[in-house]
This record gives C-alpha cells, structure tokens and sequence, in this order.
C-alpha cells in the first residue's frame, strides 16, 4: 500500500531533505508540495539536486485536496505552522517540523516564543516527536510535533541518565556546536559564506535559546522536580551536524552502562566504545546518532558527547520515523542510508 | 539470490563509497574487505562513519576465499591492481576501479604510467567501464575496468557530439574543475585542510595529466582518426564533485539537442533546459551527471559543462552500476539516492 | 603630512578591505566612513574585526564636510556610484570601486550595465584604474575608476601579450574561478553558507558577465582592432581570490619571455618560473599578483594562469595604490604586507 | 638599529607566520632560516606565498653562524627543541615556540611530555611568554617560552579572575574549538581536507591534553593553592582561530568589570560590551584577543568567551611581541595590522 504524502513549506531545507528522504521510501508518494512565496515554481527550480524526481511543482496550500492525503508533514516556520495546522481537516495526520506544538504548556509557549498559541487545542493534542522515548504515544497519534534539533541531541545525551539517576541534576553544561543549516534558507548576513565559513562563534549566550523550553519541559518530567540546564550553542563553518558536548557529575563507567542498557537494540543509535569521542563527519546526511561517554581527571565528572545530523535525525529524518509509526510501516523504513563520508 | 561481494582495498574513500552503496542494494552481501595495511582492523576504526553496519573486519587479500566469492571490487593503487589481479582466480568476476586496465594499448599505458603492464592478459581482456557506452561488453565481461573520474566527466560532454560529428574535433578544451576526495586518502601536505581550503589551483598543468591516456584512446576511436584535447585539471576546495567546462566550436543548440537525443531514457544523466549550467552542488553523494549547454557571444562556439560526483558516478556508483550488469541485476538497483544538499 | 580620507560605502567588503589597508598606512587619516542604511552605527557594530580602530561611526554621505578631506573612495553600488560622485565637489579626488566608470564609451557602459549613464562629464574625466598600464594618466587624475576583480585578473594575463604579438588575437578563452567575495556582502540564496560551500559552478555563462564591456575596450585599444575572448567564470567555495586560466595560441617561452620583460622591477606581479601554475592560496589578503606560464602538449598553444585576491589587489588594494600616486606618495606604501597563508 | 634574526624551523606554519609578520617589521632583518629536511630549498619552494621576499634559502642549523644574529626564533617541533637550545650560543636571545620550556617543573614536563627533559638549566632559565602578564621577566630574559596556543586563550580569559578572586576555583569548565593549523603541517590522516572539512569533534577527551600542564602550573600559581580546569578541546573545520567558552560559577557583571579593569591600556585585548559574544572571524591574521563575557539563566554562573588567532597571537605574534621586549622595541612593532575579513 502506497501513502499518500504532502508537504507543507517544501522549499526549505527540511522540506528538501523529506523529499530526499521520501524518494527513497517504497511505500510512500508524494502528492503535494507547498511554498507560498515559490508557488508554480517546479521542484528542478527550487531545488537543482532533486530534478531527477518526477514530483509536482509547487503551489498554495488552499489548492492542496486533503481529501486525497494520508500523512501531511508540515516543515513552514514557526508561528505560521500553528496557524495552517488548527485549520487543517481534522483527521488528517500531522508530523510537524516547527517549533509550534513542542511546549505542552501554552505559558511556556508564550514565554520562550513571544507570542500567545492560536492553536490551543491542537497543541494540547500534539505528541512529542522524539521517537525513541515516545514511540507508543507517537504511533497512537494524529498530530506529531518534530523536536528541535539542538534539543533531541541534548536528550539523546541526557534523559537515560536522567530517568536512571546517575548524574547530579543540578550541574549539567550542555556545550553544544551545530552547522549552518540548523538556520534553515534564511536570507541573513551572518549565514553568508564569506561571514561564516572559516570562524566560529557562541549565539544565543546565557540560557536564552528557545530550545532550552524543550529540556526544562521534557528533564524536568522524567526527574519529577525542575531541571535546568546551563546551554550554549555555537555556531560552527560546516552544513551538516550537530555535536554536544555535555559536562555532568556522575561516574562515567556507570554512565556507559547507563547508555548501553537504554539504547540497547535502537537501531539508530550508536553507543561508541568507552573513551572514544564521536564526530559530526560520521553522521553526515543519515539518521544515526553517535554517543560517547568518557571520565575527566577530576574524579566524579564525565563528559557525554552526542552527534547527529541536524537535518536527517535532528529534524528530516526523526519525522518520517515518526511518520512511518503513525502509518504503520516498519520504524525504520527509508532510514537506514549509511552516512556520507568523506 | 543474493551475490557475495568482495572489496579489495576497502580503506580508500573509493572502498569507503562502494561499502556505503552495497550497504544500501538488496541483493549483494559484502563477505571479505581486504586492507594490507590495516588487515585486524574492524571497519569502525577504519570509517567509523560505518560503524553501524555488521560486515567483516579487514583482512590481507590472500586470506580471502574467493571461491565464496561472486564479484570483487578492487579498489586497490594503481600498478598494485595489476599484479593482484593477475593472480585472482580466472574466471572470478572483477570490477576494478584502480587506472590500470583503461588504456587497451600497452605502449600507450607504458607511456603514461611509467611502467611496463604486468597483466597483458587481463590486460587485452578488460572491458572500458563507462557503462552507458559499453552496455553490452560490460553485461558480457569479467573484469571492466572503472574509468577515471576526470575522463568520465569529460566524456560524458563530449562523446555525443563526437559520434554526431557536431564539433570540431581540434578545437576541444576541457577545463576541469575537481574535489579533493578524487585525490584519495594519501598523505600529502597539499591535501591538508590547512593547505587546500580557501584556495584553488591548476595542477598537471600542459596535457601532462594521466586521464589524457583514456580521452586519447576513447576520442580518436569515436572518431575514427587521431583526436587530441586540450585539459588542464584544477583543485578545488571541496570533498565531492568534478565540473567539467567544455569549449567546443559548434552550433550549441544542434550539441544540446544532441545530448537530448543521445541520453534520453538515461536513468542517470540529466540534460539541463538550454542556457542552464549545472553545479556540483546538486549531484553530491548520488549517481547523477548534471549536463548544461550555453551558446557563447562568439558565433559558432559552445560551452558544454558537466558536473558528476567523483566517487559516485565517478568511480564506486559507476562500478556497482557495471557489477548490476555482470550479475544481472537492475542496472539502477542500490543507486537511486537522491544527492545530499546542503 | 597626513592626507584626510573619507570612504563612502564603509559597509561592504570592499569599504571594510580599504579601512583594513589605511589602517596600516603611515600617511592617511580616516575621517569620514559612510553607509547610508547603517548610518549611527559604530565600526565595531558594522564590522567587529576593525574595533580596535578608533574611528568614526558611520554617517550619511551628506553629513559629510568634503572640505576636510583630501581624496575619498567611493565603494558604493554600481548606479548610486555615478549619481553621488556626480554631485561631490568637482576638486575632489576620488578613487571610485564600482562599475560606473570604467567604461570611456557611454554607448558600451548602457549596453553591458542596461541604463544611461547619469554623470557624462564625470565618466569623460575618469582614469581607467590598472595602475600597472596607466601609471602616468592615474598619478595626473581627479577620478580614478577601479577595475573590475575578473577584468584585473584577465588583463594582468594578457596585455603584454596583446602589446607584444605574441598570441593570437581571435583565439583567447578566459576560464575564471573566483571567490565567493566578489559578490559582495548581499543577501541571496546562492550566497549562502549551506548553498555555496562545498560545490561550484559556473555563472554568467554564454559571455553575457559584465566585465566583459573592460575586456572588450581594453583588449581593442591595445591591439588598434576588435578584440572578443570568450569568457566564462565559476563561483568556488573559498573567500578570497580569483584564479584565470588563459589559453592563448602562441610560443609558450615567448610569452614567459614577453612577462618577465613586461613586470619587469613592478613590486606586486610575480612572474613564476616557466612551467609553475600559481594558486590563489599564496596571495591572499595581498596585493601581489602571481603569474604562470606553461606549453601544452598541443604545439603553439601556451596555458596563462593568474591569481590574485579579488578584494586587494582586485579592488581595494588597487585602489589604494592608486590614491598613493595621487596624493604623491610611494606608490607601494600601506601595501607590502605579505599573504596570510594558511 | 636592525636587529638580525635567526629562524630555526622555518618550514612548518609558526614559521611562516613569523617570517610573514617579521617581514612588516621596521627594525628586524632576518638573516637565516633553517629547516633540516628541506635544508637547500628556496623560501618559494617551501611557501610559495612569501616568494616576493629577498631571504636566505634554508639551511641546516649547525651551517648557521649565530655570532651573527641578535635573537633567535625557534619554531622546532617539542623535543627537538630543547636539544638544539642546550647546544646555541649561552648568550643568544631564544624565543622559543615549542612545548620544551614551558613546565618550570621538571616532574611535570616528564608527566606531561613523557620524557626526561634534556636541557635542564635552560628549562630553569626559562621565562613563561604570556607577555600581558610576564612583561618585567621577559623584557630581561635571554631565553623565552612561547605558550600553549589553547593555554594563552585559557589564561587571558581567566587569570585576572583567579587574581582577583571573583570566581570558584574548583568548578572551572573550558570548553575549547581550535582550527586546524594548531595541529601543524604534519601528515596525518585526520588533518586531511576531506577528513577534517565539514566536520567536527572532540579530541584529547577526559583531561589529556598536553596544554593542562600549563593550567595547572600558572593557575596554581596564581591562586596559592592546587586549581584543576575541565578541559576539552575540539577540532573545528578552519584554518586559523580559537573560541575557549569558559563556564564559571561568579557574578558576570563582577567579572567583566575585573576584564576591564586587568586588561585597561592593554594593546592588543579587546574586552567586548557585555553580553555580546566574540568570533575568530574577527581576530584572523591578527595579534588581538577578543574577549566577552555574559551571566547565564542560573544565578551566579557567567559564560566566559575568549578568541584570538592560534598561530598570531596564539604563537608567533607573541613570539614577536616578546621579542620586540627583549630588544627593546617597541611592544607592539610589527603586530598592529588588522585582521583579515572576510
């Protein structure tokens, strides 16, 4: 049986890595893609790479037949999702990529993101999207919110030894470098070639980056009582990747173990051998995770580190995993592409 | 039925390519990887980008039990395949990707490899791997010989209007433009990323480069007289992607209708609309040739440019697209995925 | 004696590269930086690099007092360029950086740049700004207009062997890869990080790029006819620097000759040793030239390569050199500074 | 008075960083530079981008008469180092580059280097070269120890705070990014352009890095007592620069005010307003420290971040600027120029 796909915001970057994921599935087509500003546009002039796909050219999303739609990912920016979504048919099955459905709390919401939800009841719907921890919930569920990308790296890190009481809750660092197209295909000076190849920077210094409502909603439920973590993203001259360096207080053999037992059989997830240190250029363009866990001179500290590909598992990838639970095809299903290297 | 597969140099990027492809074909099973100098060596060490993958650590060649074997791929250094494939078992399928079974002519191989060949059976016996203009010889064959990734590019701008007779064929300039990764993995200061990044520049400068050997044997039997080009081969400062600009005098709307004709049905080769020039950008990491033809201002002279990914249509696609011929699989079968962008 | 200096367009990179290079200039006082949609803002907010420079914040042109200043440098748009230096004092000296004055025919400069020319009298006046062929003209000029980066690179390849005879006129194709830096700081898709790194292409193809109209003028007057090269340049994943491959018809050690006797005792062209392919690594951030020459095989064609950093000695540096014969001081002061490699 | 200079390892990158800064110096001449493996070889040849200098080519060190040279750089790998310093002239002014000189205590160096040191008396002699705070002991030392590269951006983001107490010793994080080029010109698999490009990780992981032997020595020493850091480097993929985010429990006002304060009328450290972050974009090719400082989300915990050019201020800027010290030049000779962007 062949699902019936659309995308919603397909000339971003996320949306162009779904339709490179999708080319690849068997059981799914494309029906439908959306770009409001690039509408009547074919895909051969939006995205070059994908001109040997026989798809349909963009267009509005009021000229998509939802009628004739099995699964709608939805990849638009942030605030604009919540809107499209609540007026959408309300049976249709959702994997959204925005920011917009993350936050269970509509006063976290606001909080981090400025402005009240205009989808109230949609967003109460939603199921959190990082597959591994909700896979039930997930499969049961019309709506799926996408996680942030810097945030499902920082919970791969994190919430096994948070759920297993390993590390102190009250010190975790979370450093954390990612590529460029983590910003998406917004039209910025510091996104320029010339601005940002060759040197690196800390953005969205001392605890202010959105995606830290994220790790209080989702660290804070699996310990029972609030956690804050402290969170630094940098932004790195590379396109693909994203590597958290996370600094905890625990004993680190224990937190190997801690990681081998939790992921054990997850067939994404890769925990490295003790002591050895992961690279964002072994992840590249596939939906691995790649885990390390090592103990610093200073006894009682470890450091986790975590790399994945910030468009495939941290955004792209992790939604058509969601996709294929919620439309019963094997989890893994169009997935299991080996990294691109060098 | 699945086809035992054997690499032999899997610690190169072009063995690191062709594991990432067969990882991904339904009907091949990798049974030996072979390594000299690594041999002991698990393949997590050696490309942890494939760690996830269950496959057999690296052994010496003469561990490997080729009688289990149904194709190997040499992936081996130049003048070294020779001497190993000379000694591999008669009537074991080969596809080899090293330089040393291209050229037919064994004068013409001494010439521009400095050596006298040391397998002048195999030798005579090899088929040209450049698999949409040797179909038929490469379905029938033992052993193809893989093509240079610069000759395939430029072949792929040039054959067409050669055997049509649209150019002329003493005004041929090929300036060709290439990644690092076509370098291979040896340990040279230019290839350092301290020395390469950040600049570019011609090298094998004044028709001294070795692909001129294959461009020589290939043109002058097209045409059926002696053809000679002028190419001057750059590095350029990236992993992937060689883009072949092309001067040629000519009518370029009769060359781009031409190439239509000529690639039509083509699975792999994508000829651009008339006036489009292709980028390297958009075949990353896939089997697809991007080919774009322009008129110049000067009447009568055409620009052809060509773009292909070195190690996948270059080199290790193009070899799994030749063993799906020899093994009678679907030509296209493991070689469908889309390119990676950004 | 220090002369006063005003740069009108202090905001792109070619305003930033004249603030770095008079900031080592014992002679040159900044008096006034100007960027109209950045005026009130600091230099260390416009360009953090240039911080520790203690000068002015940026203004709008007409808060500028001209009677305080002894030469300005006008790095401003194409177009804006013509119709303010139109209305600066007539006194004034001036070093402009955009396209709008470079051509002497207002017939060709509407052609190639598709306006009429808003300031006649001005573009009568104006110098055309090689300092190495019109050392004379430039040291007596009011305004000087820069070359354009491509059209440098090309003319530095050719000129003397126009001036000389020694190729053939009809038969010149000028293969150009330039840095992405060249397209200044604007804000578009293919500018991008993500889009631009890591793959090229070519652009402007066909001969329809505008430094084409330099060319064209430069070349004929030279050579007291028509002169047309073919003309292709490539956009390549690096910052800095612009590399032309040239491939003439010609002795090859006539025209090596023909170069060390043309640059001949000039302090920034660099004339390798015969047979040596320059690189855009080793002149960046310089005003130096580096210049090859090498035989093909094919007898009586000869390949020239050129490289140069488009935003020194292509622009910025070339104007400074040339605001030092104007105001009378040694034309390489402020300018010897050696590349930064790597 | 011209000082005549002597440049012991001139092959490698600090090499040819200070011939690149000593060649802007009014008062130095450098009269000798050897390089052992390419002793015989041009400057051309071995850094193509200083051939426009009139310099000795390379010689062996013992073909070196050093009766005739006023201070000697040298830029040996660690090791050598020490044994070719024991062997100079007892009254020859040594800047050194190397790790040799740097561990006042013996003990230490043999933990942290692995071996016994092979020139006692001159590691006694030895004055640590972190210029901003060793000034008196370097203006009258006859032998000096560059730093650390990672150790000098550690330091002038945290001395002044140990100094002065506004910080908790024993909960100090450093997390570190370094380009590539801090690695040197060695031939290693991982420093390869397609290794290293588009990509990143972790390295010398769980407190292993050689340069902690300097913390723990001037850290100690600042405080009067024992101080352990976190530390953790990564590899960024870049050429030139280092970002240390530094992770401290104090009042962030507190601590910018006590930058401010330490670092008033220092040339060349640039303490950013609060809260802005700063970029090894904005310090390449320069001898500057850019240094910012923010208050995290959690109370009483600050984010320090300090960027500077490895191989300028990192290494051989301050080599120079110390040298400039102990010939009684002025300080900052030499080493004004801006960086370079883009």
């Amino acid at each position: 049986m062949t699902h019936k796909i659309a995308i919603l915001g397909a000339s971003g970057y996320t949306g162009a890595e779904l339709i490179r994921l999708i080319a690849g599935h068997p059981n799914m087509e494309i029906v439908a893609l959306s770009g409001e500003r690039k509408a009547g546009m074919t895909l051969a002039e939006v995205f070059p790479h994908l001109r040997h796909l026989d798809l349909p050219a963009l267009c509005r999303i009021d000229e998509i037949d939802f009628s004739n739609v099995d699964l709608c990912f939805c990849a638009l920016p942030h605030k604009t999702s919540q809107e499209v979504i609540r007026d959408l048919p309300a049976d249709l099955k959702i994997v959204d990529l925005s920011a917009d459905f993350r936050l269970r709390d509509p006063a976290a919401y606001e909080k981090w993101y400025g402005n009240a939800h205009a989808a109230l009841a949609q967003q109460e719907e939603a199921v959190y999207g990082l597959t591994e921890f909700y896979r039930d919930e997930i499969s049961a569920a019309r709506l799926v919110a996408g996680t942030g990308c810097n945030a499902a790296t920082g919970q791969f890190a994190l919430r096994p030894l948070i759920s297993a009481g390993v590390i102190d809750l009250d010190e975790i660092i979370l450093d954390l470098k990612c590529a460029v197209s983590g910003a998406g295909r917004s039209l910025k000076e510091n996104l320029l070639h010339a601005e940002l190849s060759e040197g690196y920077n800390a953005y969205a210094i001392g605890g202010t980056h959105r995606h830290l409502g994220e790790f209080d909603q989702e660290f804070s439920a699996l310990a029972g009582r609030p956690v804050r973590v402290q969170f630094t993203p940098h932004l790195i001259p590379a396109n693909r990747g994203i590597l958290a360096t996370v600094y905890v207080r625990g004993e680190a053999e224990e937190i190997h173990a801690t990681f081998q037992r939790a992921y054990e059989g997850e067939p994404f997830i890769e925990v490295l051998p003790f002591g050895e240190a992961p690279s964002t250029h072994h992840v590249r363009g596939s939906n691995f995770v790649h885990l390390g866990v090592t103990s610093d001179r200073i006894n009682g500290r470890a450091i986790v580190i975590a790399a994945l590909d910030n468009l495939t598992k941290g955004s792209s990838g992790q939604a058509l995993q969601n996709a294929n639970l919620m439309l019963r095809e094997k989890e893994t299903e169009g997935l299991m592409m080996a990294p691109l290297f060098p």
